[in-house]
């Protein structure tokens, strides 16, 4: 498969790497359609946000010019980039300056069943629960274990995704994805204050339902409030939306804002 | 510098393992001295702990008979071991079964100041807050963005290490060290059932200690406590100990059971 180290077909990368060493890095996944990267300007706005708080130097320039020429020769398909600090000595002390690495990696779209979109899905209740750290909280960073325990609580294919919980059982997004719920005709998502990341494809959502006059929040949501929402939806930048019809012993119907932010969301993720 | 991958000479590993994408998997950082790993028993029965947390399946005869075979081609050094789920397809889901990588890499023994060990060290106060995730505590796993910002917080050398606490203000450890206190004439070391990494020195000094008839315990540690000691210390499995000496306003003596610690770490990580 296709794979680029530093703007150089590669497929491999050095022990050195802090990336390897520490998960000290980002990354994005961003769904290439026709050559094109999609929700492109939300994945390097969400990019640079990530080196700030990490203090990861950002070469904007060098990095879209990248990811352009990647897509091309991807042609259809899911690009990855992580952007490690770059090689390290033994010990937590970065380099001054550190050389960030770009490691660009493509793989085919995913293929979710038609289902998923179209009747909805279930999710699993994940009993790994995120850890609050504000510091580190809405970044698409490179230390992702609690994912990784959360993903592996379930092999039962007929639930899609896994919510996931903070230490004090608010709800605050899927495994993969981000949670979205309609209550009383106003979208809601959890604050990511403490943990969870911020998904591109949530921000988009966010500034497309207030353009069409949805009102919108984002603010901390028990468990018992998600149950009683009336819709409730997942979504992530390679898929979309899949409507959420059951959680536990709670199911809800596919509702008419899911399907309006649904048919936004798959524009978005065309090519234009 | 001397590097093996899954045992053989190796300088670079797939962009595809999950160490890289996920920070998935663990690692062990093991003095080597004269051919030989110090502390070895207690290294990889830590390891083996982590393997059952993160469900890694662990070959102890393999690992072993590697870290000793590296161990005697490297002498004097450090010896770090990074043992990976190994490769993965996109997604945070672990291939079944999945197959471990073993990364191990030598370096140099660190040339510390002697002083840090004879007259102590001054701990820098970090503002950055060990977050609390009961499930990954304890681990040396590879998820270490907490570590690499809060030694990011100082630059100024008198201070050798930092001081890390949880978000409810608890003395949890220190950023590349385990953090002990003396009171009353007993040993205290802080509770890691909800953050912070077990280290192998720590582990053997609990035991030593006991050993010697001291009264040990291992529990919760504010910060006033910490304050209010009568002997602080650092350890870890590379340095053995460092009499911790100031830390914000407070001051301490190099007191009568550090010392008597810090010659049996040193005896330890001798040549036996």
């Amino acid at each position: 498969m296709l794979s680029w180290v530093d703007g150089q077909p590669a497929d491999g990368l050095p022990l050195a790497d802090r990336g390897l060493a520490y998960g000290d890095g980002l990354f994005e996944t961003i769904a290439v359609r026709q050559g094109r990267p999609t929700l492109f300007e939300a994945h390097l706005a969400r990019l640079s946000a990530g080196c700030v708080r990490l203090g990861l130097p950002y070469d904007e320039g060098l990095i879209k010019t990248e990811l352009q020429a990647f897509s091309t020769l991807l042609g259809e398909g899911v690009a990855k980039l992580i952007l490690t600090r770059g090689d390290g000595r033994r010990g937590y002390a970065a380099p001054q300056p550190a050389t960030p690495r770009r490691i660009l990696s493509g793989s085919p779209l995913p293929c979710y069943p038609e289902a998923h979109a179209e009747q909805g899905v279930r999710l699993f209740p994940c009993a790994t629960r995120l850890a609050e750290q504000p510091l580190l909280a809405g970044l698409k960073h490179l230390n992702r274990l609690e994912q990784v325990l959360a993903r592996s609580e379930w092999s039962d294919e007929r639930c899609a995704e896994g919510l996931m919980r903070d230490s004090q059982g608010r709800a605050i997004e899927a495994v993969f994805s981000n949670l979205f719920l309609v209550s009383k005709e106003a979208l809601l998502t959890p604050s990511l204050e403490r943990c969870g990341v911020a998904g591109v494809m949530r921000s988009v959502l966010l500034e497309q339902a207030a353009a069409l006059g949805v009102a919108v929040a984002v603010r901390d949501i028990s468990y018992a409030e998600l149950l009683a929402a009336d819709e409730v939806f997942v979504c992530n930048s390679v898929y979309g939306i899949w409507p959420v019809r059951h959680l536990e012993q709670q199911s809800w119907p596919v509702g008419p804002v899911t399907r309006k932010l649904q048919s936004i969301a798959r524009t978005l993720l065309e090519v234009r």
